[in-house]
């Protein structure tokens, strides 16, 4: 599975603690992980709104398959990813809320907290919510499994709504909004090589980089 | 304020304990509340799915001004209020996610997990969300207050990303989706007069009545 | 590693979920599990009171290394357990507090919360905090490791302090407590065999059995 | 009430943080608070060894009716706390705790955790936890109040078997321990204050004055 790390401004000096995680518990399975937001607090300036529209692009495009995003509280993260077409992000505090959100509601990204609850020795719960976010097996099968049939309708009819009120087309939503903040969303070394190494959509390469040369 | 609780089939059962503390909490300060989803389990099925719509259709007509929502982890509530448009939903486990995500994410509507975590004594932890949600003053101040000017800058730019990237009109967005969705939605009696008693968009009011004839 | 699951009235009917939970975790390993609490709402009744006593003969006596206990909020059982000699019971409602209570603390139980919090999916949370408690190789080497220096000193010195201030032959704390709640405390099947097949320690033994033939 | 606040080495730079909760939330009521720990990192050195000493010094002499502690996890101040005579120490994470040991337990101490899971906001739940200990009212009234009864007997309960296990003289707890532990317990200024101001034990007084002019 590939997967997509994005951190915002708020939290970026904890983005080397929550990436050695995540490489720690992924990796050995032959995962890959794409750091693709601020790397620390120096590098290019990114918000919850910004870590949006990147997680769009990559799972739209099937640049990767699933996203691990965040803020102080990780509110914002979660709406944020939530807006986009494609995206069903959860909010993950604790390695059941991982199991679970993976076992129900079968989406491709979470949100997590990373200032709020954060404190001395979070990175082991961070550890301990990507081993059950990652290494739990095959996904969406419900739980407890009785359940699964009506889960499994509700995730669907949940994309069903999704697509009725978004604009149809991936791209027009991504032209839609402000093309400053698509800019700055794709503007990182790291995001692009991810994208352009990856991506399964040439439209949206194009577009992307269209962007790049604009700027 | 007026205040709508909407609770699913997976936990109508506590719907009873979840609208007395709400009633104690908020009813001293003047603030009415509207039980609008399932009142128990025998009451019309609903699921999270119905709740994201009926939200929707609530703050679209301004009949009401703030969501409580739920279901068993709060994560399907949470997704669906969000893909509607006007709805900026939190999800809320402990007392500071309802203050903090009033002052920074300033929205208006908190899904709470009904059956996750929620063991003995949970009524407690209900109450006191929702004295830090609706007993703490003005929202949308920001927290610490000296972050107020990013926080409210975030919190109006993702409603303009969300407005870009839904269909641009309301009831458009309402009539896309599969319509025996929106009818189950709109089928309670309590939900019904919530709406036609507070309303303030008669084409809103129109269109749940087309449904509610037809049906 | 001989592990002691003990549960008391409140939560009885829950002991089958813990119990399985424990048993998959650490069987695997080779460790053992006696189930020596209430094994259901019909068992003899057991107060948070009686678990301490019980913990105290069993660790005392060397028949097992560690205990599991807890009641509704795992307050009662936690200082329960902590009041008698040779027990060191953390308090554990997450899986890191499980795995940072070992390395830091070194303690030979822990109390849970199994009413408070403990709501549906919570056999998910009792399985990964096994997992940290009995699944993570060594203990007592503190966290973070280049701690470990001045935890292990505190940890040494509580001993030291609870030696100083208890009576000083274990026995006679043993005798000097209210002997119906001793009586009750070792009135189980299972808890009788669990010390009468593991105990290394026969004055214990004998006092024991001395109850039992009163009784 | 008469409230001590008491923070060790390990989070004493937290110390001004949480006393200004505390203050804010008790003092309006007519409580004293006396900050007898640590006050910043510079300050005299204490552990959680040291807590249990000075809350064990300060309830046996009257001096104070309720302690906060804590530690980093808030383990190793439970566990200290709880060694000595007449104190029972609740662990305390959120706000549903303090109000739940407050009405089951019904002790006299709180140990809280000021590094795990004390992330940004942290100050926010301190608050709630300070509200839900101090400003609810009548203590001990069991929870929900029909359990009153069962809960009262076995908060009896606790205190006699504690006394029991325990040498029977106070000051003889206090002498058996390795004394240099004691003096620097006893060491702080505002600690002597807090003591001698309101002592009503004259034979612990004499005991700590003993002690600091050896020193």
């Amino acid at each position: 599975m590939k997967i997509a790390l994005m951190m915002e401004n708020s939290q970026a000096g904890k983005n080397a603690t929550v990436l050695n995680e995540l490489n720690n518990v992924v990796l050995p399975q032959g995962d890959s992980v794409f750091n693709v937001g601020m790397s620390d607090e120096n590098d290019h300036h990114l918000t919850y709104i910004h870590l949006g529209i990147m997680a769009s692009i990559l799972i739209n495009s099937k640049a990767v398959d699933f996203i691990v995003a965040g803020c102080g509280t990780g509110q914002g993260a979660m709406m944020s990813l939530n807006l986009h077409p494609g995206i069903v992000c959860g909010y993950c505090l604790d390695p059941s809320d991982a199991f679970l959100f993976n076992q129900i509601n079968n989406g491709n990204a979470l949100a997590l907290a990373f200032a709020k609850g954060f404190g001395w020795g979070a990175e082991l719960n961070v550890r301990y919510i990507f081993e059950k976010a990652f290494l739990t097996g095959e996904r969406g099968n419900g739980y407890p499994l009785e359940r699964a049939e009506p889960q499994q309708r509700n995730a669907v009819i949940l994309n069903d709504v999704k697509a009725a009120v978004l604009k149809s087309d991936y791209l027009e939503t991504l032209k839609s909004m402000d093309q400053t903040l698509v800019k700055t969303a794709v503007s990182g070394k790291r995001f692009q090589e991810c994208l352009f190494d990856n991506s399964q959509n040439d439209e949206i390469n194009a577009y992307v980089k269209s962007l790049l040369v604009e700027k």
